[in-house]
């Protein structure tokens, strides 16, 4: 049994705290015309009537308006954050308001707490999981097995998630039907590349006031993450250095016109680092001494593991707060090296961070709000295991965006269609 | 039985030719390092002895390469072209001297001709094919069923092929594996959207003396070579406009930051056309209505069915050679439409053109090669139908290109390896 | 005679708000190479020595770091802000505690308590003048004309005021020498480009946690702060639509590849609106009435009158914070025009605001602070009026920073100045 | 007395020659909108009457365009070419045949026939010269000084032309007013940025077939042509490095984003160099020893002395063409470096070159149009020495541009200049 309590038991002034989260969901909302046009239809709808959905996500506006809406199409929804540090209070308190949804998401919870809260979402005896990181996959599978016969289906966001989910699958090991929500080309392109891009380059500029022309920025990994903060450096006029492990992605950087090189190379002349490979120990010991004074060190993969604060610990002889959201750590020889976020998703957890942009979420929330819906009226057609979203679900959601900015675009003609169809054609 | 003539048989001054086709080569083989190692490495291991290899190759120098890597490699190798405008005669010339090589390529042959000379290489009875655009496929499957019996598998370069190979296999009638060469990351990223980009917009400013700067460029299609003409463009600082029948890629485009917009309404405010599409009919009648005077019409797609130019000889009241390579057709209110190589692949048929670049070709011919010795190796290991290209073989290739440019990059520690593969972890 | 307090007399916790103070300086002055290397010298040669000085500028931490310079190298100071938002006070009462500095600036001065700020300055009797928008020349000239006689001379920092400097010296109307600082390579292309570029746009998305890419972003003016915004926004993915009025800077724009409107087409479309032209009534009524709901609105121009606010409230129906930093209009019709900073500097004025990147005001210091050596020690060589920085105090700062950031570049030899100086050479 | 004859007494076939230079002149004259409403103001008006224009031009079909549009004003006008390369001869035969024209340009004249025609062109005894890089302002001032008195004055479009006028003006050395066409925002911006950029790029991929994405490019200089060519070069995913010798140059490469350093270390990784600089020995001995093996060299400066060929031959075992417009210098340790035109002006020298695009160099020839019509009508305004172009003149330009392509821009209220001119304003 959870223990942890919905947070509108945890704070002191609830009215106020649901009143501006309330007001931040209204700015989300407003910028969100999927989720507008999609709970228009769930509302009228009722698709997830008689469900229960437990969630784990950075809960923030934008996330608040995918779980209003899964709770408008009829389900009962319990909510924590996936992130102790991503939470705003009020957005959770506004939640909690909501008769259909309980949240217990807060933000600063100790490790304790994260856990109960995990718990006390499971208690509502999910029948769809809704993940951003999959913690509720492996609380499920690892804590409380017996719920998994009732259990249709899950989503999940993340990349770090799909990742283990996949290796959860071919060990065996995962046992309901899970939609890799974070595999789409409507997720990887706009919400890692653009999303990612935008929010953690904006995120650090703000956090430290540096700017990007003419700066060393190293990014570590080149997957969807990396290409998109590369791409988005370089349109500041940084000068980009990537590195990677898998000879393609380094190929496919190198061709794009970036410098490729070994980290171990890299540290040395970076002025900006970084990481989004969704690995442990990108930045360790070795590259931290040789850095330049002043370097900037970020995190925009999940885990706050690939910058190895361990390792600049102890390398310290100071530590402090250079800057609300910059952690100074000072080398023996007077090098500052300066960690923002404390290493952890940098455009989630700055103190002035607000996640990835209203837009960008809008359509990932798109994506996982049909896929619930189909989880929910054709569950059976899946298998335990991962799957890709349907196509025809992710075209579903590129229309609505479409159609909500304005664009038009063509359509086949019935020859063109049976020319593309047809193989029996000469020079 | 084949009656068309090898190239030497057909030319006035073979040596002179042969020289200049061996210059050609010359060149080529200087920037294509892949090909260079991987010919030593045919060379010396000759994994391809007792093999009979048909191809349809646009047969200009970097093919040639190719060509004559497999020859290395041991096998008997017989060639013809695959557009009557791409064979360089010379180049052609050159191929044909080698002792394990026959070549039919001839440019400007006629339809006739066309198909005889790929008659001539069946003759051969080849245990491989190698296709820029499923010929051989094509005239195996449908004219010598005898064949098959023998032929181990088969390589196919192109988008268009391969999307004709796959519905070939959904009905059921392609009858040996053939490796979906265009599939590949290396393919897909260097090849069409670098290779085409660039080539295609030299082609086109060499052609004309005209320049992108401000210019508004309409994209047909928005593929990996609309991908590439679009970013190669905008590289150049023109107004890019997007074309799309597929609402991912039209949102794509659009998040890009390129107006997108059905075909219609482009035609109107278009300075140039660029197809990409692999599909026919993308710009009529209705289109050519429209147009403002002046503009360029070019094609970057496999066949020349992109721009109707049965439409735009009907609409038209008066044609000219307004330039080598540009043909004008005067509309009856005097507007001048000009149109590029005739509508065909403007990068190969342009009376300048050179095809893709060197390099890109090296990149893509590595692919080709190694896909060669698989089926070769392991051709057992493939049922009939399309396969995509092995990972490790994509990978060879990507590692062979980094080392030539003298990049490196990092390999992941056990640690780090142990880590990707665990699902085990918590925040 | 000034009757305004300095900033230390104003607060509360003086002791912690200098503490809080001298920690964002340390910030500034950590990422400031070419302010240090001035300082060390400033410091050593005390070239300012028996100097008063006058200055009104945004005091936050960047340009404390010049005050203190100024300082530094033996000058009295009195400082006040040049706009009543972009005071940090921990900055002012910081600067306050040095021995040879008094500062004015508050946060959030009313009208009165401003000019009466600028008077208290003012009583300094300066001998030089330092100003960011003409204020302290505005008010020597018009108020106390009888200091004109001991004042060395003045620089300038902003666009505007340099504008409004030279219509004042075309009016015979100018009566000292001053710097044009902001005409400068250094000053007009790294802070007005690269500065005022990322700094609004970053601000902008922290804000209202917003995307640039596949927005139309409407920037008002071409200038060089104008070319920054959307050379920026472009390099987001925004689809950038230009407003000009003066035909060269139209056609490059043009020539860039974006779009160029009149600004009454330009409403119809956007989606953020960012004006940079220095002048007023940019966006009006008639804009307002065709813009589409939940636009955005910023200023990144000097004075708050480019988006003409006055419009707005008189067409709006209601009106509402939807967020820090965020002013809503409603329309009648419902639509909603969100005014960012209230039409003020938006990367200045905005509540998370830092002002332009610590790199960029580093350089533009740079320049103020050997301008002003160059006019105690050169004083008599310039005439009342505008004058150019000298080229060579310019190239100073230039080789400063380059060797700062570890950038070698190549000398001429004497051969080529031979060559270059020489005009009588064939083909 | 000049003795050298017009191009039409020097052809075998003059009738096929001039109509292959009408067909492309009709192809130039029909992409130059802004020479199109040039010429129809001055068949009407007829402002040159009674001049005689001098020029040493690049005569192929787009100056061929202004040279009939100063004969269609009424002048009589010589010309001859300004580089033995760049001569169309069917293009100077079309020209010869205008009753106002006599055309000397002749490809592949020697050193005597080359300074024999300008002798040709002065004895026409100028009103006016014309120049692409001084030629006849020399001529006139070195050898015909007794001339000067009656010529009313020049246009200059070349940066180094311009650079040297300047140099003899110092020198008191120049005796009639010359027009600075090449400093006007119009001619740098336009033709020196998208002109060179855009067509030296091209004609070297076209020339080698090599591509750009992934290459490291050497652009040596960062003047506008630099500028030009590293920003379309990184527009074709090429990694930028710059040389530079000017501080400020340099470090506004370095904050683009681009590599700088100097050529020396350049010289060991790039893979292809392009020279802009206007001087002599940008590349010498001391980096062809350490450069790699299949660099290309190519110089798109006015001069063939950036890239010493003196030294590069000195140090060659052997020499070949290895392409048309590809001269192979082989090294004593095997490596080659390939010389793109002979290291002459590359958009203009190679066999394949176009020169600049058609619609650039209306803009500029625009300029020169105006230029040359203010000269006759107002020239007893101008001293002898270098002027800038009036304004209103480059203004006239731009206007008519943008009006050809369709673009409209705003224009300032009454309430708007007001406030430009004013200085008396608050915060």
């Amino acid at each position: 049994m959870g223990t942890y309590p919905p947070i509108s038991e945890q704070l002191d002034d609830v009215e106020s705290a649901r009143a501006e989260g309330h007001r931040k969901m209204d700015w989300a909302r407003q910028h969100m015309p999927i989720m507008t046009t999609i709970q228009e239809e769930f509302v009228a709808d009722k698709p997830l009537e008689g469900q229960r959905i437990g969630m784990a996500m950075h809960v923030e506006a934008k996330t608040a308006v995918l779980v209003e809406t899964l709770a408008e199409g009829g389900a009962e929804v319990a909510v924590t954050g996936c992130n102790p540090l991503s939470t705003h209070d009020d957005v959770s308190a506004a939640l909690d308001e909501h008769p259909n949804i309980t949240s217990y998401a807060k933000r600063g919870v100790d490790d304790e707490g994260y856990y109960e809260a995990i718990e006390s979402v499971i208690d509502l005896e999910p029948t769809i999981t809704v993940d951003d990181g999959m913690d509720m996959v492996a609380a499920i599978h690892e804590d409380h097995p017996e719920l998994i016969e009732t259990v249709v289906g899950g989503c999940e966001e993340t990349t770090t998630g799909v990742h283990r989910l996949r290796a959860m699958d071919e060990d065996g090991a995962l046992d309901y039907p899970v939609f890799a929500v974070n595999d789409t080309p409507m997720k990887r392109l706009f919400d890692n590349v653009h999303g990612t891009g935008e929010s953690s380059l904006a995120t650090i500029a703000m956090t430290t006031n540096l700017s990007w022309a003419g700066k060393n920025v190293v990014v570590g990994g080149y997957g969807y993450c990396g290409k998109g903060v590369a791409k988005k450096a370089a349109g500041q006029n940084a000068n980009v250095i990537v590195t990677e492990v898998e000879p393609r992605r380094a190929l496919e950087a190198h061709m794009e016109g970036y410098d490729v090189m070994p980290m171990a190379e890299a540290a040395e002349v970076g002025d900006v680092f970084i990481t989004t490979t969704g690995n442990r120990d990108v930045i360790t010991k070795e590259h931290f001494e040789v850095m330049k004074d002043g370097v900037l060190l970020a995190n925009a993969g999940h885990f706050d593991v690939e910058v190895n604060l361990n390792d600049l610990a102890d390398l310290a002889v100071a530590e402090r707060d250079a800057r609300d959201g910059v952690h100074e750590y000072e080398m023996e020889d007077g090098r500052r090296l300066n960690v923002i976020a404390e290493g952890r998703l940098v455009n989630l957890a700055a103190p002035i961070a607000l996640g990835h942009p209203v837009e960008v979420m809008d359509q990932s929330f798109g994506v996982q709000s049909v896929c619930v819906r189909e989880m929910v009226e054709n569950g059976e057609k899946y298998d335990a295991g991962v799957h890709e979203v349907p196509d025809e679900l992710d075209k579903e959601i590129a229309e609505i965006k479409l159609d909500a900015d304005g664009v038009e675009f063509d359509s086949l003609s019935d020859d063109q269609k049976e020319y593309m169809g047809s193989w029996q054609h000469g020079t």
